[in-house]
Order: C-alpha cells, then structure tokens, then sequence
C-alpha cells in the first residue's frame, strides 16, 4: 500500500473535531448541547444577497474571472473606501473564503521551510494552511493578562531568521477577541519595514468592534504598500460563512500577479456566491448596527455572567465575537470532553473549544476555552450556568 | 521590498492567458472571434440545478460539513452506483472543484520534492497545482499519431524513481480528447500495484465518451482499492463550470483521513452550489442523451472540416470536447497570435490553445494547437473556413 505524505500525517486536526463524536452522543442521549464552540453566527444572512440569487437570470452557470467579476471586484473597493482603505479592483483578487485567500498569500510569498511568525493563541486553521505549504508557524507569545495585546516588537525581533517571511495577524482576533490598536499597527509597521517582512492581516471581523473604537486596518497606514497583505471574507460579515467569497488585497503589484497565477490554475471562485456577494454590499447601514448592537449585548452579557462565577476569568474582548476564558480547571481538553460526555444541568450541557488548539507552543492554555457569542441572549446566559454548576461538579483530577 | 516566494515565480501561467489581450484588442476592431480555446460550454445548466437554488428556503448561509453534506454525498455515490461504481458516501469528499480536489489528493500523497508522472500532453493546469505544491512533474511523453493512446509501461518504468509518488491521468482527456481502453486501465492498474505508487485519475469528463465506447473508471478496476484516487467535477457534467464542486473518491482509508483534514482546514466547500449539484443529480438521462449527442455532431464536424484542409491532421478524439490539431506551420503561438492580431476572414477570426502549453518537455508540440468543439455546428464550420484561409495567408516565417 502507497504511503501517505510526511505533512498528510502531520496536518493538524480541528482542535474540536475530537470533541464532535462526544457531542453527538449528549443530542442522542437527549441532551440539548449550546455551541459555544464554533464560529457559525445564527444571525440571518442579508436578504437582499439571497434574493439576488433566487432573481438571477442565469442559464448557463459558468466559470467568472479568476480574479472575480470585474463588476463585484469595483463594488468592494468602493465598500474599502468606506472603510477609509483606498484600494482598486486591480488590487482585489476574489477567492473561495478567506482560506483560500490566506493560501494564496502563503504561497506567493513563501517556500517549503520558510517561517511565519504569529502572535499565539491563533485561528486554529493557520496551522493547517501552513502544513499543507510546509511553511512552518513560528509563534510570539500573547498574555491572557494583557488581554492578549500585541507583544513587544523585542519579542518579534528575537524570532526573526534569514527565513522569515511574514508576520501575520488576525485583527480583531479569533480566537482572543483583541483589537490591535493604530499604534500597535504602526509598531508592526516599522518592524516589517525594518526587516524586509510581508505583513498579512486577516481582517475578517472588521466590522465587529465595540466600545465605539474603530478598527485601524494595515491598508491605512501609509508606507507599507510594498508590504501589506489583507486578507478578507464575506463569511461573518454578511452571516454568509457558507458562500465561500473572501478576498486578498494588496497595493504590491508582484503580489496581485503572483497570487493572479495561482487564481488562473484553480479557474474561478463561485459564481452563484459572488451574485450574493455583490447583492450583500447594497446592504442597509442598520443592519450592521442591528448586529452589532446585539453582539455587544451578548458580549456584555456573557462577560458579565462569567465572571460571577468563583474562579473564571475573560480575557475581555473588543472586536469579533470570541473571547479566552480561564477557568479553574487543569486540562480544559478533559473537561470539555466530560461536559458532554458526564455532565448536564436540567437536561442542558455546553460544548467549548479548548484553548490549548490555538497556541502552537506545548503546554499553553491548558485551562483555558475559547467561548464564541454566537448565540442569543438567554442561550448565552442559560451556558453560563451550566458552566457555574458543571465547574461545582467536576472532579478536575 | 519583501521577495516573492521562488515557487510563486516559478508558477506557470494559463497557456492562453498571453493571447487575452490581443482576442480583446480584435473584438475592439470589430473583429469576431470564435473561442475554441477554453472548456467552458455553451450548453445550458439542467433547470432543476437553478430552480433548486431559487426555491431553497436557506435563512442563514451557513457552513456545510467540510467532507460535503451527507445527504449530497449519499446522492453522489448513487450516482456512480449507476456508473457501476461502488463506493460509500465515506469514501467521497466534496471539493470547491475538480482543482481542490487534485490539491487535496496531492497534499495527502507528496511531500516537497516528490515527483508524479503524468502522461503529456497534460491539463496545463496540473503543472500550476504542482508547482504550487513543491512537487515535480516527469512527463511521459504520448503521440500523437497513436491519438494519444497510454504509452509503453516500460516508457513509464523508465521514470520511476524513489521519489515517485503517482501517476496522474486525465480520462478522457483534456486536452487530447484520448479515451482509455479497460486494457490500458489494467495495465496502469498493474504498474502501480508493481511499485506501489498512487492511481490518481481525473475523471471529470466521465459522460463524454463517443462511438458507443464505454468509460471505464479506476474505480471499477478491482485489485487497486488501495491505490486509486480519482477527481470529479460537476462542471462539464451539468455544465455548471461557475458551481465549484467537485469531489475526491478513493477507498483508502488512510486517503480519506488525510484528505478530510484538508478539507477541514478550509472550513466547507459552497453551500449555494451543493444545494444546485444536489439537485443537478436528478436531472433526467435524456439531457446527457441530448448533449452527448450534440457534442458527437459537433466533433463529426470539426473534424471531417478540420481534415479537409491541406497540411491539417486531427487525433481523432473518442471523448471529452478537446482535440489536439497538427497545423502546416513552424510555431502555434505566433500563430495564435497573429490570428488574433493580424487577420480576419470577413470580419471574423479564431482563438485557440497553442499545445505546446500542455506539454511539460519544452519544444515539443510547437505545430499544434487545442481546440474546444464546445460551439454550435454553424460555429465550427465557420471557424474549418477561417483557419483554412488563415493558413493560406499566414506567413510562416
């Protein structure tokens, strides 16, 4: 029998996906499970971008551009300069989700053994994206104390090799929630600048911030158009993660060519999405402030019940709609395991993603949990107290 | 300014791609150009795939699981039960596309440095999943006046090295137009059980085989369950090219495994298209009759008005809509462009493939040319007559 790859056996799994099974049995063994686990919002897609598809005229479901129609690449350059980001459809190529986009930065700017530094904890899949490259992920440690800020450009420095690419980040955070600040996006800025480094920003969740502060996208600050790359995705803004349309931006003109090629080998992102998509961007101002009014509530309320119970700490997120908890526990792995495996409260259980899946360094984490706010009000209050009676119950041997 | 990653240098544009700029500066001169260079048909999308989309009652554009959803899978191996193939819906994977079906199955089998060998002329598209992957293309060279037939087994034990991983073939073919015999299959079968390597086959163009002739998959070959992995696509099947989906089939478990952890990395392939592919699996057997009627007319007569022509030889194709045409003249890429660029019979011209872009030797192929018999009749005979005076008036120098 022919062997499988070295980075096959190496790809990492879904730090959850060994928890699904688990769940599965709790919803048959009749109890009701929350998911707080995944970052699936129940908020409802834009009608406005189903409609567009149910009206199109289409007769023959063709290929697009490779880069994306021209048309929808125009429309989300005029959405960035909303934002206060000036890019042109020439710097926009569309892609099938923000991982596709996050590939294709990887590989227009890395070869097999080149490095990446990421400040951990990180989304998950950044490991996977980087294995399938054979790029290897070279963490900076973030404190839960500091609500997982940047660390210090000192930290960054140390790490950097004659094989350092990019420095990547993901601003507002999954799975911390944090917002970088134009400060701490400046700092970044003079360090790529420093030392030659691309600098990639997942700025999926850009819309999602509260507190009244904005996000300050790596597209804005001046004097790193050689070295920006954002990358983009319709998923949690328009509630649409199952369209599959992000897109990468650059100003760096070899970039957008090199990207361009591997664009033309894989054809052409979605078609019946992008109809949505370009629908999506005539959506109304009032329902993200819908939206995001509600996140801030649930944000508020989860905090909020958390951090009543005895020995529970939030890392207190800005942005997104995650945040790391530490919870009074050794091995949140185990725990999560038996809150669906042995425990429920009422007939009621949770499911949480153990936080150890997002550091890429050993043995960090170990008793914390990412909790996504992605579900209503009183879900998220009725989890906290099965969280509360189930840490009452716990052996934690 | 940061560098480009050596294998984003390295990446292979689309064969055609250089000639885009002159087709659009023909059609600005008022030009007509006939596009026999792409595989994207002219035939319509079954109405029930659409009509599924429109009546779809989605609230929420969610993700789909990453192997595809349960029910389309269990729809998709009823489907090749029909083809007398017999696989589980465990054993598929639903890609965005054949292409993320061909990047996964390589992710799963070769490490950087390995090497595959596939049969050229090639999908010039392999070659861009290949660099993108780290991987080496050895090409084993078919003729052209055997149509393209499998090349000696001993032409590829030549090749087979430590580093050899698979042999990849596309069947029918694309761009030959070659149609494998269950001997060949056979032979293929032996050879890779002999060295244990990977059967991998893109099998995308399945239905369009011609003369009563029968396609006989991978998969129908018993003995090599271990072995084969095989591509599929709806695209050309329901002529759903913009769709996205594909799937990869193989009943090694181990394949399977890894793969879903690809699959799982880039969350889930579109939900909109799924629902669209869904249906297109009930479309009724008398749509394929109509077309691959259609596509046997259209063949019938390009060809018999290709081979009319003085100078011309066509390898006859027994499947997909492709065939690789021999032409009287020095270099297929200048005249390609010229064509583009510098002549019109009445007001119209023709765009086709140099071939030499499907070949990975160099300098090989340099006097023919891919064509796509994906228009109408009137179409073709039109494009017979303007290749006809157009070798007439070309230089050739």
């Amino acid at each position: 029998m022919p062997g499988i790859s070295i980075k096959g056996i190496h790809m990492p799994e879904s730090p959850i996906r060994k928890l699904v099974p688990y769940a599965e049995t709790a919803k048959k063994r009749g109890t009701k499970v929350y998911h707080l686990n995944i970052g699936q919002p129940d908020i409802k897609t834009p009608e406005i971008a189903l409609e567009a598809v149910k009206n199109s005229a289409i007769e023959v479901l063709e290929y697009s551009r490779s880069e994306g129609s021209e048309i929808y690449r125009e429309k989300i350059a005029a959405y960035y300069k909303k934002c206060d980001i000036n890019v042109t459809a020439e710097e926009i190529i569309v892609t099938t989700g923000g991982s596709e986009a996050l590939l294709f930065a990887l590989g227009t700017i890395a070869d097999p053994g080149d490095e990446i530094i990421i400040p951990e904890p990180f989304y998950a899949n950044y490991n996977g994206f980087a294995t399938s490259a054979n790029i290897k992920v070279v963490p900076v440690f973030s404190k839960f104390e500091d609500n997982f800020a940047l660390p210090p450009v000192e930290e960054f420095e140390k790490l950097i090799t004659p094989k350092t690419k990019a420095i990547l980040i993901c601003n507002p955070g999954n799975p911390t929630g944090y917002l970088y600040s134009k400060e701490e996006i400046q700092k970044l800025a003079a360090l790529v600048k420093k030392h030659d480094l691309f600098l990639i920003a997942d700025e999926v969740y850009r819309e999602f911030t509260y507190d009244g502060v904005q996000h300050y996208s790596i597209l804005q600050e001046e004097g790193i158009d050689e070295y920006a790359i954002v990358i983009d995705s319709v998923s949690k803004r328009y509630s649409m993660c199952g369209a599959r349309i992000g897109c990468l931006v650059s100003k760096n003109k070899a970039v957008i060519t090199t990207a361009l090629k591997f664009a033309q080998a894989r054809l052409s992102p979605p078609t019946l999405a992008q109809i949505a998509c370009e629908a999506a961007l005539e959506t109304p101002q009032s329902y993200f402030e819908d939206v995001i009014t509600e996140y801030v509530e649930r944000r508020n309320t989860l905090v909020a019940a958390l951090e009543k119970i005895e020995g529970v700490q939030v890392a207190k997120p800005k942005g997104a709609f995650y945040c790391i908890v530490k919870l009074p526990i050794k091995n949140a792995d185990n725990f999560a395991q038996w809150l669906l495996e042995s425990f429920n409260y009422k007939g009621e259980t949770i499911m949480v993603a153990p936080a150890a899946g997002f550091y890429s360094s050993p043995n960090i984490g170990l008793d914390e949990v990412r909790i996504a706010y992605v579900l209503k009000k009183e879900d998220l209050l009725n989890a906290a107290t099965i969280l509360e009676q189930a840490l009452k119950a716990y052996p934690n041997e």
